[in-house]
């Protein structure tokens, strides 16, 4: 028997899980097999298209609908942040596995709903799942196995950045990502809860407390006229940019070692570049993601005059997940951690163990994240991220 | 109506065609629709596996049986090299589209019956191509653009290698890649030909002379025990390598223009490192396979102080091929190239225009091929490869 | 007629002046000559033989009355921080040109008063210059050249980082530097000074403001033992590590952008990297001084598929003090710097221009150091950097 | 007493050897002292000023009564290779210490005659050095080293190149170095030499023949108009470029390992990219002189998933000739290889050991130089360069 997905919403990251359904079957021994059974979207023209090309039995445009459905198996949530938790605490009280993309929601209140959700859940073995694909990067995940062996020993720093500058041009327009009232969060929500997740994954702990800087670089963008998609012109006058593009913070991990993080849309020149490097007494690790398939390793109980920063190519069989793909030398690319995380989420669900990130994991980049935002409104005061609630909430009681 | 495919092999090279065949649709706006509808194999039960993880609706053990269905539209061959020329002419002759895996074949005579049937079977709107995906990684599709485009004027030299490193060590056994009989030639035949392609397919000349040098490092290697796949002892005894492992060549194009080569596969460290340098009187292009999504371009033309190699991350939309994929800065990896084969093969077809490389093409890989086997018997005397024909004849006569 | 310099201390620091001083005249066609007259030590016997070996016509040990001497022009003070402040005021005082080592003194009080000697000097046509030598590098000259050019644009965001790791071992024994009362400050003070003062060079504005914190990773090391030098053993038992070993701020300049800074002795296998990255609207730059012959050059204007970062190696002629060196693409290193330093020093001297960096903007990275001391003590809140006294005096208000 | 240097020749190369002489005894501590006494040129003005600036006691314009004076003790050859022979054969017999700028000479039988004479003046204790310094750049040393210590195993390809760009403009003029009657030969004899020598101090083994081709890619420039330096203009006409600007070769080493040569000036934007690769069954190790701090070294023996190139920063206190500079991380320059090369002559001296390379080792290269010449105009037939004499002499004979 297989297990039936449903994927609901059909965007970028539509596209980016449908070849994670399509090519993980193919590509790794699954111990159940997948079907693509249903593509959820509001536009019923529009998701039928999308199904028909991505190669989905079927496509619906109500999520509930679907949810109630007997023969699904599997909800994999894949809208924009605002609906997550509604979607995702459904299907889990349908007794459906859960895979819901990152991040988890838009505030912890949210994210502490849905951790409950998967509890409940959980108790008849039900699996519930945070897409953190780059984790699945085999170059990080080989990263946080040399940590976990002792490879870098007692970490004592980390750096971890997310740059990209898709911002840089202030005539760029005031898309809804840039609107809070839509977008919930700006740089940070986004693309630093990226760094967050990768740093609690690779060390193993939780970062505990932060002192951060919230900015907006570019304060006011050209309006989009109506109906317009990205076409708008300065003729429409400008409007204001609600989020944050720029995000800077310091923490600490349970440990007492202090992090640093920047997430940024004003790094000009760094497309994608999710950076991270962890130094400890015996040896670093570096990561990069526009440089993916390797993976940076400095031994400091090598002989002396040996050591140096190992360029790792991350392409062979001994490497995680490689195997199954090519021979030796041969690149992976951005959606193969999309094929690790099907194939790794069927095979929590086939052995009854948990699917990480789980939706815990996914709370705790969403409490640093609040703590982050309280942070910055606090004159980069320092915030516990274990016991943090919404910035807004202890915000709202100070102002 | 759509386009179904045989595919004729189901080893290493069934898997990526398969994954060409299969994300191609999926991603790309394709004129025509396309079915996986037949792998093709020797051993009933194992191909009949591989069609159902790989997602081909039947399984076929007679390839000539398979040609002679009117549901078949293209044939794929993925076969080895010596079996090239009988299937892709047969299938030629029955009215199929063929893609042929490169090299084309084992000698120029075999290449050139191939491209006979070839431009016979063009008259009725069929279409051959081979297999030589490297011409399709964005980057190498861009440099050969930006070289069409004067970016670096007149070429004065190029350099090509191919460095590989399996065969370092010394006890690695006489597997059938080793011995002349089964593979036809080593890594000139193998990796060679690539770099040749490329060079060709780079600067739109074709190689008109080669002198090169052929060698085998290690010329004994542990008999394989039999049955024993690759886990034979030296306790078998060793036996002879009877191909080369590493071939070096000088050539020159059409306009008079130095090249350089190397095929080796004792390039210790070197995993998969093809690396293409094309050097001109207004600026330079550097390509390696290692660091696939990106190029090098070196601009003489910029300012003196600010001339140095660009690193361009070719991941843009402005790029070959990319916009079908992922945002600016998420990297493709080894298989995108047979996705972008599998699109450009269906839009040839639809179109009614030659599918690239042609097997003209091929041939004239195989002309070089043969030309520097030619020059390494001859004291690496310099071989005119407009003319040649196999090197086994020409030293046959000398011996 | 020449210059006559003496140089006041003879550690590292005193090797690498020398060989500014004996490079210079023989690399640079000076305006004035040079004459090494007298190095300056604590122990005659130690100072007469360094004396010997780098050049130095005398050696003596009594600064005051080296001072004092009429045949002496230039006074070069590379002794440590503490005395810096008694010796240059002394010496401007004394009407001679100074150059001194950063940073310019312990305390912002220090500086003040060595500014306002270096104003009171100046009206008699006295140079005062601060040893900030990697501006001279010169990667990092031209980059400032190319941000004064507008090569980047409006500046949006500034990184910086200076990376050591040899604190890393917590073996390594409790040296005078990790002791506040003999070294003053840690990481902040000697590596992080060099990464405020080549932000406010590059980009020509001030840190206006700073939320930072400081920390000592390894807070006791092995003493050691009476007159041993390095070599004491954990049988000395051990003491506190009094100054920080690592540092980590957020400063916004003028402009209102920001940057961010890390000055650390626990970046393990990291052994010198002092990093810059600008970033603007219509470009960015990028320097690293473990390879500090090349700068990294972005430009948004460049048409999209040809945009990247360019690697410039900063050896040609056309490039900032490169013309009397080697040719084109021979490299410099570290103690290029020190040569430049000299030359500049001369020539201003000769032109009866400022020296740059004068005492005023040593003065200015003083106040940034310090405001980072007063913010990491108050649980990282903003401070104005622009206004800023002394941490300590501050901090003593509040404790 | 101190050994006291006369150096022949004040260009370009006469101010390299002269930071050697000035740095060496600063920077070390060498058992001799050591005088830059006099500079030998024609021109008694121009050598005249480059003494003073450089730091030379005195000045003198014929080489002869230089080495006819008894208190020399070194005569340092940097004149053009044409009067290599007569001034250091007439100074061996005299008596004279000789450094010989490479390559040797021009012909086989100059260089043989002056290692007859290097022999003769043995048996009295006098030295004989030839100026390859690239040897003595740390990671080439280290190189040597670890090849010797068996890091890679038995050597079983090596790749050396070294490119340029400076004649890639078709109108850059006809200067005297591409013209073989001034110059001897043009990539081959300039850049080629030192590809050869260091291949032969890696490896521990000569190359015993060679296959090669050489080029003159732009045959005719613009001549020079009467005593305009390089200001001639393409009004003046076209002259024809006599000499190579581009060879490439392939060699075998005496254990047969094939080596594969490039000596280029037409590597558009590659400035001084003198790279090499040594290959082996253990590991392999690589150097790029454009980035000439660091050394890349592969382990085959470390475990599987760890394996990749370390990239050593060779500036560490273990790494050749490191410890007397600067701290960890510092980078040393073009010209610290000349300060090591006048601190090892000095140290053969004063040890009465031979100055490695040795006449016979210079002498070792012209015999390949001229064998890689003698097989380009053999249509690239192999050439034994264990016994080769002049190319022009062989060739002479069949033509």
């Amino acid at each position: 028997m297989s297990l039936r997905v449903a994927l609901i919403g059909y965007g970028f990251m539509g596209a980016a899980h449908s070849v994670g359904w399509r090519q993980a079957p193919a590509v790794f021994d699954l111990p159940e097999d997948v079907e693509r059974a249903v593509l959820v979207g509001r536009n019923a023209a529009a998701v039928a298209q999308a199904a028909q090309k991505w190669g989905w039995a079927e496509s619906a445009t109500d999520w509930r609908e679907v949810i109630a459905r007997d023969d699904i198996d599997i909800v994999d949530i894949v809208t924009p942040g605002d609906s997550h938790a509604e979607i995702a605490i459904a299907a889990l009280d349908a007794g459906k596995h859960v895979l819901c993309e990152k991040p988890l929601a838009n505030t912890v209140a949210e994210a502490e709903a849905m951790t409950a959700a998967a509890d409940r859940a959980a108790q008849s073995g039900v699996r519930a799942m945070v897409g953190f694909t780059y984790r699945r990067v085999p170059a990080v995940t080989l990263l946080r196995d040399l940590v976990a062996a002792g490879k870098v020993g007692t970490v004592q720093q980390v750096r971890a950045a997310y740059r990209q500058d898709w911002l840089v041009d202030p005539e760029m327009p005031l898309a809804w990502r840039l609107q809070k009232e839509h977008a919930g969060s700006g740089a940070l929500g986004d693309i630093g809860a990226h760094i967050i997740d990768m740093t609690q994954f690779v060390t193993g702990q939780r970062i505990a407390s932060v002192s951060g800087t919230m900015d907006t670089i570019v304060k006011q963008r050209p309006l989009l006229g109506s109906g317009s998609g990205l076409s708008g012109t300065a003729s429409d006058g400008y409007g204001d940019v609600t989020v944050d593009d720029v995000a800077l913070f310091t923490g600490r991990l349970e440990s007492g070692a202090l992090a640093s993080f920047e997430a940024t849309r004003f790094a000009t020149g760094r497309k994608n570049a999710l950076t991270l490097e962890v130094s400890g007494d015996r040896g670093a690790l570096a990561f990069d993601l526009e440089d993916l398939n390797t993976l940076q390793f400095y031994d400091r109980t090598a002989p002396d005059e040996l050591q140096g920063f190992t360029r790792i190519l991350v392409t062979e069989a001994e490497h995680p997940y490689v195997a199954a793909w090519w021979p030796a030398g041969h690149m992976l690319g951005y959606e193969h951690g999309f094929v690790h995380q099907a194939k790794d989420l069927v095979e929590a669900i086939a052995s009854g163990q948990d699917a990480h990130p789980t939706f815990e994991e996914g709370l705790a980049v969403q409490r640093v994240l609040a703590s982050v935002e309280a942070s910055a409104v606090r004159d980069s005061a320092w915030v516990d991220a274990l016991a943090t609630v919404d910035a807004v909430e202890k915000t709202g009681q100070e102002s």
